[in-house]
């Protein structure tokens, strides 16, 4: 079973959509939650959502590990004609996941107790970005 | 089918858990193993398991690309009333695996040669981590 | 339904592999695809197609992020003996993902419109390398 959850983001930093994903298994089987971005300039992230400090910083990370194309320390990369950001967002998009699988037990998302599901935008302007979800029930007939 | 696989860990590094995968699966049919980590300060991983110095090396590079939180290089982190390690934890789980998926094939992980399944842990304190494991056979009635 | 993509990589870098993913998909009804490496030395990516200036940079960036062992500022790796290439290699494999999801739609990878999928060589001399593949179809009896 198919779905498309869509988001506008707003800027880079991290965007939750646990609940979404959450009202989508609710009333299903047992089986398994895939999910993939359909994009390269963003990722999905499984991240700790008590502290909103905790998605701060892990932008704050990532941006000084990775810096806009203009820094001098980024004279190197070439891809830079869609913006100082796009080169950087696609190397962030390459070092955190394009998909995430989680398994489902009785319409439950088998997460750990500070578990949220994230949408990480890399770049610096507003965008309409899609997450491909599937949903595979365990076959009743064996 | 659900299964979770428990491990003790006692400080950072890595601790492998492919022989407990590798028994859960023994004996049953083709189909698709994930594995997803409860938490969001350690990380799954495939990794060569023949010379264990790649295991130090691993968290020995990873440790210095994020250093922890007490560090004068990383000032800018907001979350560090859990202690020094907590946050550059989150920063590390969010550049490794989170879930991982293993093919079937006959009761068999189709891992290479070199590949090991390892828990990485990224705090320094002994914890308590959960694996959730999934298995969805391949359906024999088409 | 399971398969093996075979690839033989000429030094680091990324190499296509979307034409095969495809043709092998096509033709199925609905399903999720998964592609896992058979080593820890290469990595696999989902990253735009378009401009072949961002696989350039990508390898720019990982090179410099994670030097050769022969670097001085490596000097505290221990894995060394299979050349300079081959612990940073390791690194960049715990770093990028070693299996991907794709869900699939009457016999086509829900990718976005500039997704494409590749391998990521993160040796210098050339290799064979084998992606695990696996389709799950949706179970048509419910």
């Amino acid at each position: 079973m198919h779905t498309t959850f869509q988001m506008r983001t707003n800027g880079a930093g991290l965007y939750e959509i646990t609940d979404d994903v959450r009202g989508w298994i609710s009333g299903r089987a047992d089986g398994l939650l895939t999910l993939m971005i359909q994009h390269t300039s963003a990722s999905l992230l499984i991240q700790e959502n008590a502290d909103p400090e905790v998605q701060t910083d892990l932008q704050a990370f990532f941006s000084r590990l990775v810096p806009p194309s203009s820094d001098p320390s980024m004279a190197y990369l070439r891809h830079t004609y869609e913006g100082p950001d796009d080169m950087p967002a696609h190397i962030k998009a390459a070092m955190m996941p394009v998909s995430l699988q989680i398994p489902v037990m009785q319409g439950k998302l088998r997460l750990g107790m500070w578990q949220g599901i994230y949408i990480f935008e890399h770049r610096n302007h507003p965008h309409d970005r899609n997450v491909a979800g599937y949903f595979s029930e365990t076959s009743r007939i064996k």
